[in-house]
This record gives C-alpha cells, sequence and structure tokens, in this order.
C-alpha cells in the first residue's frame, strides 16, 4: 500500500464538495465544543453518548464525501492507466481498516 | 426509552475520568481543525480519510470512558433499586443504535 | 478479563430468548447456504453484498439477545455481590472489541 | 441506484476467489452450528458473544472478497466505458449502509 503520509499524490476535491466538506468541519467542530459544554454542565451520561455519536456521523460523512472524490479523480485515473488493481488495495485497505 | 435530552439524570463522571474526557475531546478539537488545513493544502485524500478516522477513534474512546462511567454510576444504581430492565434497555438501544 | 474460553460460568439464558436465538440462527444457516447458491448461480456481486450483510445484521441481533441475557443474569448477580467493575471491564472490553 | 434484485448483471468472480469464498461458507456454516451447540451446553453468554462475533468477522472477509472481485470486474468495466458515477454511486450506497 503506498504509503499515504508521505503520498506525493495531491487530491483534487471539487470546489462544491470542497464547501461541503468545510461546512461539515465547522459544524463537527461546533459538536465537539458541545460535547465539552455537556460534560462541564453535568448533562446526563446517555444525552453525552448520543452527541458522541452525532459527531462521530457527521465525520463518517465527511469520509463519504471523501471517498467519492477519491474514486472520482484518483481510483478513475488509475484504472484508465492500467494501475486498477494497486488502487483497489489501497481502497480496500482503507475500507476495511475503518468498517467492522 | 428515557428521552434523554430532557432527562433529569445528571452525570457523575469522575473527576479523573472528566480530565482525560477534556484531553481527548481538545486534541480531538485539533484533529477536526487539522483536516480543515490538510483539504486546504490539497493533501492527498487517502491520508484525509487516515485523519477523518483518528478523530473517530477520537471519539469512540470518550464515548468508552463514557459508557463506563455510566455504568459504574446510573446503571449499578438502577439495579441495586431493581430497575436493572429499564437500565438495560436504554444501554441496549444506544450500543445497537451506534454499533454495527 | 476472565478468559471466556474456560469460563467456569454457565449461561442462564431464559427459554424465551433461547427459543428466538434458535429460530434465527436456522434463519442464518439458510442464508449462509443460500449465498454459496448465489456464487454458483454467478449472481451479481452487489446482490450477494447485500446477503452477507443480512446474515451479518441476522448474528448481530442474535448477540444482541445474548447480550440482553448477560446483563439480565451475570451483570446484574455480579453488582449485587459488589463485583460490578469486574464485570463491566468484560463487557466493555467484549463492546468495544466488536463495534467500531 | 440499480436495484441489484433484479440485476441482469452476473458476477464474474474468479475461480481462486471461488474456492476461498466457498471454503469460509463452509467454515461459517460450521460456526452457526457451533454457535447453537454452545447454547444447547449452557456456555457462558461472553463465550458464545465471541463466537458470534467470529462468525462475523468471517462473513466481514467473504465481503471484502466480494468487494474486490466486483472492483476488479463490473466497476473498472463501468469505468472503462465512462459509467464511472454510477457504480460509484451504488458503491458508496452499499459501503455507507453496512458500515459504521
Amino acid at each position: 500500500m503506498v504509503n499515504p503520509a508521505t503520498s506525493p499524490h495531491k487530491t483534487r476535491v471539487d470546489p462544491e464538495t470542497r464547501k461541503e466538506i468545510r461546512h461539515r468541519l465547522l459544524r463537527i467542530a461546533g459538536q465537539v465544543q458541545g460535547l465539552q459544554r455537556m460534560l462541564d454542565e453535568d448533562r446526563y451520561c446517555v444525552d453525552v453518548l448520543i452527541q458522541v455519536e452525532a459527531a462521530r456521523e457527521g465525520l463518517r460523512q465527511v469520509g463519504r464525501l471523501l471517498l467519492r472524490s477519491h474514486l472520482e479523480t484518483c481510483v478513475t485515473d488509475a484504472v484508465r492507466r492500467g494501475d486498477g488493481p494497486a488502487a483497489y488495495d489501497e481502497l480496500i485497505a482503507i475500507l476495511y481498516k475503518f468498517c467492522r
């Protein structure tokens, strides 16, 4: 698997998706701050757990947007130049690492 | 299931757990900001996806700390006063809502 | 964590839950056989993937029934005799091992 | 999203993958039977829960093999004939339906 941390690849997320991701990240940042407030206010643990999951789901949707963009750009290019298998190796490694 | 949003219950997270959650939330907030930076720097999608999952995992660990505290306090009290079934209903509803 | 494989504990699943689990396991066994048939019939991969997940969801519901029974019996007894923390250690280890 | 249930598509799983999936499905079938035996033997709930997850993980690996095959065949063909977006819609719908 290509070592993403040092990968020379650049992302080519289109402007519209970029805007939506930015919007979602701002909301998630607000949710994370809200979690601290809930703790400070001694809110019921189950309430706080529900908010933890709401923030996780927000991040999952960011992941979905990124994955879609990755398929449309990097994976599509790889398939067209005959490097599909390597791109699929990386894709499956990511998906099965984070998805139970 | 008790409607957590308006639940009269108060959380009784112990100081040490509270401190650890605070520390983790600060780190997660930093990770979420970092995601925006990565996007602005056009970092490789797979890199960004890995960071999305790192932030999700951070939130999952916050959930774990909260769940443990909830078991030690609210669920234990409920079992002792004979309300175990109601507490288990709520617990399983939360666990199976967020866990695939 | 108690080594479940050699645990002296006995399960005390009530007859009704036992019956429901048996029913679900029979259905899951049928789904797993069905997957082989679909493969033999060269069914569309996405169709087969959907059936894989249906069988996984069936197993998840079996897990839910077992977890509920475990809470009602083993965990409740542990809490009443003051062994709540050990029971919670085991519970959280299981939950966070299998749940992303 | 194409309605997979009535999809005209045929799967083109290669013989080697087909063989591995068959092998795994047989093992999973054995695990599911084993779960019923464990219940009949009143084995400790946590033991049984661990086996439920082992069978789930087995199915997850079958899904991984199918997904890989799907990428290599159907998705690759779709990209080459310019139908990448439709194939990605279907792929992401499946992944995000079953993956939390």
